[in-house]
């Protein structure tokens, strides 16, 4: 996108300030960094920076600035909504190597770390000092902390615990322009000045580059145990969640599979995944400071979803846990093994009304030949809406997503919720963002946009339907 | 501050298309709106509207956006740093008439409310539902929760619970030139574009004016006990709040009260406040789904803090809890009965450090002769810190405020705290911003602001040190 003279002109200052390891022209080595795991969708850098440290984020972001290049803020890859792929081209700058836990402070539970920090890495050190950073997408063991905090990332653990949101005291942020700014810090109240932590939050690296973040944790329970609930409809599923609400227990997770999702993971699992012939499944995760307190939930539950309840799969050990989740965390890979090309939506609806959702959605992919896959977070609403190409002519797929899309996030719009719930706009939804915002909404975002990157070089072609210069 | 030319043609043209009883001109009244519950600040506005509706704000932003006047959004008044006193005259836009709680959804554990419902109120309507609005600021009966959402209101409970931007979850508001913008929405995720609600939560009216709020409610607690524990001094007593977290016991609440404090409410209550000769006190608040994991919880904590506990006070009736907090609610009263003037700080340090704060501030009280008190939040690390003038001339007390601010902040920052915890920076703390901020970071603020409201006409005045066409 960028002509020759512009990006060796480029390379030059680069490798001058940061010196020549940081900075990578191989192409082999940037069509690595040409996509993330969005399916198919794959643009070519120009360039990759590594930055070690805040001075080589500054100096970075100082030059493209400079000579109006743009630069697409990388964590570890693992969006997939196309947050991290460069689609004007330009700079990647991956805060890959900014990996260190800088502190564990367990007297005032507060951690400090580098944005490259990967979210388990962090889970661990923290299980260690007896806290826990609960925030859990489904990337966890490969995604890196700076990009949960762009894209403000969920997980499971919504229902009891929260999103990344809840856990981000503060930040040390990076302008287009080079300047350094902190937000926030090691205090759970503040309110000196304005919440930026609060903008930077899911801003998809359009706003700044996080260089490093203050995280709150909490004291890890002491116990847990999965439970798996097998339902005659998803309907009945749902109502199940409300009551277990209504009878003020809150689980750390909730999570649900319909009937699809159960019968393509027990083909790709080869029959070993329980109730295999449910409608519905639910699979729950208590936790509390003790084993009484934990199977007193669970009686707890029993009685909540008595009216509906065939049986409980209680898991007493750690093997029979791993086997109740394995279905749930089988699920895309049976998806792209049946198909490598899909859709994959997450959108979000209150969650009283999830089987409406479903099954207003699962009659129009019926309708129109689909094979549709639906699952996710049954506690908060969010519902993974996967769509499969299989033997689809890829020119029809193509032809047909836009339409498609539309009537996913029509849905969701009308039962009172929005387009994506926790993976971002990215590249692929903002061409659908005005189905979600006004005119006057999206202007807003733009002019915020504009505060923190007048020329627009920060993550361009992410989010907004058309250039912030509009 | 503007000339009667100016006001006559906003009067006429308010009146025009709001109607006369919403527009306000009678000095009398006028006068009740000059200030709120800060210490010795008033400024008259010259004109007051009670909005009724978003087109009521709506059509006065628009008319006062035309004609450069500016607008202090208020909701009950009750704040304590300026934050809602018209400091440059113009119009006060009160929200109190706004006051219907507009939806309790219980299925889906959400409200909807309008600014002017008294947070006391919903808190109420919510727990009739089996359900809980957690924030409780020490005004809960007086306050806004519009109000709270500017401030980003703390309280007590923030230690188990958050504070208030822990549940909201989507916003209506009004832009300066009278757009209606909506933020966020009615699930827990939602990642459609810039979290927009963050940074209107304590952006202390400067940004927009809010006339509708989604709010997350969770299920209430079936029950709860309060904890009186005495301690030798105030190092034992943050000691203890550190142990008790440690042992992975989060309380509903931990607050604290240094010897002064205990002293001077002593003598306020005439000697009727338990264990009055203690060098510290913590009021502790457990909750729980039942009284036997409430009581499992008190003899953990009595484990937690053994080495240095003497006696433990467990409430076993409502007057004995009341009798407990008691002395921690009369503290503003005792002083305010002492000396009407006094300044009210309230920092933030990190919670292991507060005794390291107290010390150090007292001793620099003690140097300059000046009578101090602080109690607060050790769960979180919030201190009040009353300064009283007592006896002092008024002349001298105001040619000493600058450098007590200056103190007291410097030592917070220096802890790696920040100036205020949940309070704001309003008007009083506006000329002290650059000691926890950089000149770039405000910069930044004020683009930001500009990008609500280009012509600065919503509570010019507040948290800036200077002008935001700066």
């Amino acid at each position: 996108m960028y002509n020759t003279e512009i990006i060796n002109n480029l390379k030059y200052r680069l490798q001058d300030i940061l010196t020549d390891k940081k900075v990578e022209t191989d192409v082999d080595i940037l069509d690595k960094y040409s996509c993330d795991e969005t399916s198919d969708l794959r643009f070519m850098p120009d360039l990759l920076v590594r930055a070690e440290s805040v001075e080589d984020v500054r100096n970075t972001l100082k030059i493209c600035n400079e000579l109006n290049v743009s630069v697409t803020p990388r964590g570890a890859g693992t969006g997939v909504t196309g947050g991290s792929v460069p689609v004007s081209g330009g700079v990647i700058l991956s805060t890959e190597k900014m990996n260190r836990i800088l502190e564990i402070d367990r007297d005032n539970m507060i951690a400090v770390v580098e944005p490259g920090v990967i979210t388990f890495d962090l889970q661990q050190k923290a299980l260690h000092e007896g806290l826990m950073y609960p925030p859990d997408p489904a990337s966890l063991e490969t995604c890196s902390i700076g990009g949960n905090v762009a894209e403000n990332a969920g997980g499971p653990k919504a229902v009891k615990y929260g999103i990344t949101k809840d856990y981000i005291l503060g930040l040390e942020i990076v302008l287009a322009d080079g300047t350094v700014v902190n937000t926030g810090g090691r205090t759970v109240k503040n309110v000196t000045g304005y919440n930026l932590t609060g903008i930077i939050l899911g801003s998809e690296g359009t706003l700044a580059v996080i260089t490093k973040i203050y995280l709150r944790l909490i004291p890890s329970p002491a116990a847990s145990r999965d439970i798996l609930i097998p339902f005659n409809s998803i309907e009945r599923a749902v109502e199940a969640v409300t009551s277990i609400l209504k009878h003020r227990i809150i689980p750390a997770t909730i999570e649900f599979m319909e009937k699809d999702a159960i019968d393509l993971v027990s083909k790709h699992m080869d029959g070993t995944i329980p109730y295999a012939d449910a409608g519905a499944h639910l699979l729950i995760q208590v936790d509390g400071q003790s084993d009484d307190e934990v199977y007193s939930l669970i009686n707890r539950i029993s009685v909540a979803v008595d009216i509906v309840q065939e049986k409980i799969l209680v898991a007493d050990s750690i093997s029979q846990s791993n086997r109740i989740w394995k279905a749930r965390r089988s699920i895309r890979e049976a998806i792209v093994k049946t198909s490598p090309i899909f859709l994959a939506e997450d959108c979000v609806v209150p969650r009283a009304v999830i089987h409406f959702f479903l099954k207003s959605l699962k009659e129009f992919f019926i309708l129109k030949g689909l094979y549709s896959v639906m699952f996710g977070h049954a506690g908060d609403g969010n519902v993974h809406i996967d769509v499969l190409k299989k033997d689809m002519e890829y020119s029809e797929w193509k032809k047909l997503l836009p339409d498609l899309k539309k009537q996913i996030y029509r849905r969701a719009i009308d039962l009172g919720g929005t387009i994506t719930g926790e993976h971002g706009v990215g590249y692929l939804r903002k061409d659908y963002l005005t189905m979600a915002l006004s005119a006057e909404e999206i202007a807003l975002q733009q002019r915020i946009k504009k505060a923190f990157d007048p020329k627009s070089i920060l993550n361009p072609g992410k989010i907004f339907p058309f250039s912030s210069e509009a």
